[in-house]
């Protein structure tokens, strides 16, 4: 059987992470990691190639998975890898994600591409949960709680403000705050009122430690609104005590479907590795991408237009006799 | 906007569960319950027809929920009903859903109808996570555990044996083995071995009490192979103890992604009424059904090939701006 041939475009945590996850998966193989930096080389032996020669692969690749930051590098390298490629990201700016989308599903549509944009686990997974569990119980309400764990989004958002030499970001649920609900009651919760963040940042030698408090305080989308609490620390302590990406979170509705008949549907995550469990749900994705576009589609998706069968290499029929 | 006609067959626990979950969805409308018995009304007030008269009402209903058990009725219906109109069904012998799919699919796509099967939550929201699961993190098992709760296809499935007048019967997990899988023992469970079957049975004056219990407890698919314990009570004690269908339950999937690197993922139910949720399943799934029917979709369809977008009456723009 032909193998899906992947490429990687970004290789920080969550593209190392999609190279493992390759390895997990033997319907799949790694052809080449694309950067904008010149690498030392790769885990897999793969070839780095510089991401402005990418074109050159178009025949030899089926799915980029797209591993850059959506702050800055998926605006930019999203519309570029999608015109010559079929794609998985996981864009997590939730409030451009409609404008993301549009932008996407034009340069796909016209490309002759497929698009699946936010993948992961939220958005993802939770967002698949949210969407499921509202339309079963339309008489109900969402409650999403994430960490305590580190958010790699939210950490590289801190890395890329001037002065800064590195950054873990903690996302701390707020445990009164689960205690009440679970306990049933009413709350006007959003995730800005029922989490905090935590930061621990290693500043550059001479930086401007307050004007990097106030930036990452300030930061629209990521921590504005929020409760936020920045620590300067060593580099060294940073590497003693925050070295893993431990996370998790849950995500439940709770509803009823007539008067004092209440349900709880829940879905949760205990993830000893974030990097590496997102990039297994973006590489499950891009066999579904594959898929679809062996099929004739084209243009831009999320998680909510792909059917759950596609990500597996199991056939229908294999399927229905073991999974349902 | 033009409301989804609904229509019911069978007007047992299931059927009036969908009859109130279209209640709660204001995109739809029950036009009338179909049953084989003449029955005094309905709670809604739309009309009972005779199954036998269902065809008249071709043109009249978008999308048939069939309500009858799996053991007897649905195999006989199904077909019947799949070829004159689209079709939600909960079908849940596993051994033969392979079975039931082939024959559904060869009628709804020679009838130009779409046949949704094997709906509810196990079948259904369950199976959807084990193949997520195992999707995402190839390298790992999963569990499933149901109850303690009422499990109504098995209640059924006692209620047809001759001899008795009603029964209802519990699937109770194992505690045991839920804590070793939990604790990271590695066990050779199956869904025989990890729950009791607590059967409560009531028999109808003069009955072969020796003979139905080892009817129930041999019967293939349902309890043969399980630890099954059958107890025979008064039709008062029946009412009184044992009068609502809770029920719950998870399925989770320990799996890794390198060594020493683990992943939990998780989701379970909690239900004041099992019949009023997988009626609520049911009838998000009928709004599916008839979406890929207005599509242009024909054949038979699991939760594996629908995607969560068409389950909700929101539109894709919607779903992305407010759940992803």
């Amino acid at each position: 059987m032909q193998k899906i041939r992947i490429g990687i475009v970004g290789y920080g945590n969550l593209g190392r992470g999609v190279e493992l996850a390759i390895g997990n998966n033997p319907d799949m193989e790694l052809v080449a990691v694309f950067s904008r930096r010149s690498l030392s080389g790769t885990k897999s032996g793969v070839p780095v190639i510089s991401v402005n020669d990418a074109a050159a692969y178009k025949e030899k690749i089926d799915v980029m998975l797209l591993c850059g930051g959506s702050a800055t590098d998926l605006i930019e390298q999203g519309p570029l890898i999608a015109s010559l490629f079929n794609t998985v990201d996981s864009f997590d700016t939730h409030a451009k994600i409609n404008d993301y989308f549009a932008s996407m599903n034009t340069i796909a549509e016209n490309s002759g591409t497929v698009a699946t944009i936010s993948v992961g686990w939220d958005p993802g997974l939770f967002s698949l949960n949210r969407l499921l569990a509202s339309a079963v119980l339309p008489d109900g309400t969402n409650h999403t709680f994430w960490g305590k764990g580190v958010s790699q989004g939210h950490s590289d958002a801190i890395r890329r403000i001037a002065g800064v030499k590195d950054a873990k970001q903690y996302t701390v649920p707020k445990e009164q705050v689960i205690a009440s609900l679970r306990a049933g009651e009413v709350l006007d919760v959003s995730s800005t009122t029922a989490h905090t963040r935590e930061c621990y940042v290693v500043a550059e030698s001479g930086a401007d430690l307050d004007a990097i408090t106030k930036e990452i305080k300030t930061m629209p989308h990521y921590f504005e609104g929020y409760e936020t609490h920045v620590t300067f620390i060593s580099e060294e302590e940073l590497q003693a005590e925050h070295a893993g990406y431990p996370h998790g979170g849950f995500v439940f509705r709770t509803g009823s479907t007539s008067p004092k008949t209440n349900h709880v549907m829940e879905f949760a995550l205990k993830l000893d590795s974030n990097p590496e469990f997102t990039s297994s749900v973006l590489v499950a994705y891009a066999r579904a991408t594959f898929r679809l576009a062996q099929k004739g589609s084209t243009g831009a998706f999320t998680v909510f237009d792909i059917p759950f069968g596609l990500l597996s290499p199991k056939s229908g029929e294999e399927l229905r006799a073991t999974m349902l």
